[in-house]
């Protein structure tokens, strides 16, 4: 066997030379003279070409053991050829089994969701997974960059809390040494509400988790969430930095993802239109047009996933819809001067039928307020005293977002439901594997 | 007031401009006929001298009501000034108190620990926990570039799991709907295995959680933890990504967080030896090395703290520990061919007494074994038969490690207790706020 191991992404800097290439079988056959393999390494897929005569003893028998999946080691020659995955091709002289994989659960025929979910840890090694967790990748190391590039502080919020985020009811909870239950966070914007004090501009992100027994394709019980904060920021600065950091996310996997989104049969042509600024239309207007469409909702009611894909259809952008009654969001949201019905927050439709992908507020900064709010709630204010703090020492203007990653992944991915869009999902279901 | 609102730290594109600057008031001084501010907005700290001649009508007056960690706006003349803080200094026209701030809690005189984490929320706003910060986000940002520069997938890993990391018995764990108990991961190394047969190289980075009622300063009931995979790597690959990744950080820090370690008056010079390659020795030399030393420790038993530092007094970069006895370490690491007591992995110890930031290991990768150990600790291989899997279909050799966030920031910003390396941290008596 050659000894200079090389990945699969690198075998373009090996034309002409002889290496080996360990990966995993997706495919073999064979024809009397020739046979062929098609393997992955993880960083991409190679074909591998054996012709008999040239082989090593015994590999040509070794070649027939090989199963889908099995560990193998092939020995051979680089070569460039334009038709070949990738672009290059292998001309093997060797093979090994380093490892067998006898009765490989997923097979090239068609398996229903649950078994597939139920051998996630194996599923996510066919091309349409990786190709979603590469997507995925890139708009977490796009987040990363964004953020730093403009001079954001990450600061990341516990998970382990005391006080309570949104709704109680739809909380896990954990018994936490002497001191009670502690609640897994529903959002880490409190705390980083304190954190905006000390660094002007900061966001989190990490995982969140909501115990609400929804099961649609839209929801998991744990998922990953951005939530930039921004001190001295309204809700219109607020709705600016959303607009840029979509089309920032959009652009960025279009730029260096093509071959993923080819691999998912993503139409590219919506993603392109996805350019800053967005629309905006208010709470109040959008009932006013889904009422025009013939819906019978009422002002009041918050809206559901069938009236924002209804009200998303007329733009081929995100759309912004603004200032929402006080009474369907949360009591943190600042009430709007010009119609005190209603808060300065947004929510941000993707197109095509994806929903809600961000909420958004200004935040209440009167400290009297805040706790006529969170006393009309029925929450107890002495969770909430540090939270109540930040108003009473130098209480500033400031708004922030949380743009859920799994639907972000899901929309730019064109796929029907988030719990592709993470390797291991959570839902009400599923806790294995 | 100047409309021209302008962030602290962009300054210096307006020299000579009439600005507004929002921030909080950190001091304040006057002396009859000029009063200086010095104040923060986050982005970075601003004197501003307020000739009394010059301001507009009621400005001096307002200049007196002004407080600590008042939110203020203040309008002059940006002058570049080579002794200011930042380098740049404004001629203040007017001033205004947006809010107030009474009797806030962290004065300039000393407070107890207990004290200041009572109010960590608004001690994050001081000048030492602000470098703190900034130094981790610098981190966090520069794990982000190490492996999406070398072609790492990052692959969140699940905190609610059926399956146990390590330990049982040091879990938090919570009521899952209809399935009985989820468990909040201790690692997400076993899931990022099935990752790395689908990527070849990945990594998670989030939090972990350990319900161990350690009280000492390297424990944190939830910390951050960044754990790489790599395929195909076996542990003496897996310490040379570990010294290449540790050396990174170090260096990205001293070459872009150079205001920030002097603001926590670090000692850089320790910082500057940490280069690859690390000394490596085994724990069996170990063991040796302290006993030689005084110590009356035998084989078979974990280093503590105070043999880590003992250890690690002699080099000047960090230290690896290879092969510790089997008994001590977790039932997935990889036996040592040429030892079978030992186990094929290490841990870092950094320097300076700080001990180990890293636990890495080779993965046992054989079925049979890996089986005869989850029953050998008396696991359940149910929970683990997706994890085995892994074993059954195309086993490989792999290595991984994880690094504790918080150890590292602690270590590299040289403060004494990880509590400080995060915002909100939480101990068995802290959860609030």
């Amino acid at each position: 066997m050659a000894t200079t191991f090389v990945r699969i992404s690198d075998l373009k800097s090996h034309v002409g030379e002889t290496v080996s290439v360990r990966g995993w079988v997706m495919t073999t056959r064979s024809s009397g003279k020739i046979a062929f393999l098609t393997m992955r390494d993880g960083t991409g897929y190679l074909q591998a070409v054996f012709p008999k005569n040239e082989l090593v003893d015994g590999a040509w028998d070794r070649f027939a053991t090989m199963t889908q999946e099995a560990n193998v080691l092939v020995a051979g020659t680089v070569r460039a050829d334009a038709r070949a995955p990738g672009g290059f091709e292998l001309t093997a002289t060797d093979v090994t089994v380093v490892a067998p994989s006898v009765e490989y659960p997923i097979t090239p025929k068609d398996h229903g969701t649950a078994f597939l979910f139920e051998h996630r840890h194996l599923w996510l090694r066919s091309r349409k997974q990786v190709a979603i967790a590469r997507v995925r990748n890139e708009i977490e190391h796009g987040i990363s960059d964004f953020f730093y590039d403009r001079g954001f502080i990450r600061t990341d919020s516990p998970i382990l809390t005391g006080s309570i985020g949104e709704e109680a009811g739809e909380l896990f909870a954990t018994e936490y040494f002497d001191l009670g239950q502690a609640y897994l966070a529903q959002t880490g914007q409190l705390y980083i509400e304190a954190t905006a004090a000390a660094h002007g501009k900061v966001y989190c992100f990490g995982p969140t988790f909501r115990a609400e027994k929804s099961k649609t394709r839209r929801h998991l019980t744990e998922f990953w969430m951005c939530e930039p904060e921004v001190a001295f920021a309204d809700s219109n600065e607020n709705m600016r930095l959303q607009e840029a950091f979509v089309s920032y996310l959009v652009a960025r996997v279009l730029e260096r993802r093509q071959d993923e989104l080819k691999e998912l049969e993503r139409d590219t042509a919506p993603l392109e239109k996805v350019i800053a600024p967005f629309a905006r239309i208010t709470y109040t207007d959008a009932i006013a047009n889904l009422q025009g469409q013939g819906s019978d909702i009422q002002w009041g009611t918050d809206l559901g996933a069938d009236d924002e894909t209804a009200l998303a259809k007329a733009y081929d952008k995100p759309l912004f819809v603004m200032n929402y009654p006080k009474q369907v969001k949360a009591f943190y949201m600042k009430e709007n001067p010009d119609d005190t019905r209603t808060v300065l927050n947004n929510d941000c439709l993707a197109p095509e039928g994806y929903g809600e992908i961000i909420g958004g507020s200004q935040r209440e900064d009167d400290y009297d307020r805040l706790l006529a709010r969170i006393e009309a709630q029925g929450l107890n204010p002495e969770t909430y005293k540090w939270y109540l703090d930040l108003r009473k020492y130098g209480g500033f203007v400031h708004s922030g977002f949380g743009l859920g990653l799994e639907r972000t992944v899901a929309w730019i991915c064109g796929i029907p439901h988030i719990r592709e869009a993470i390797a291991f999902p959570r839902q009400i279901h599923r806790l294995y594997p």
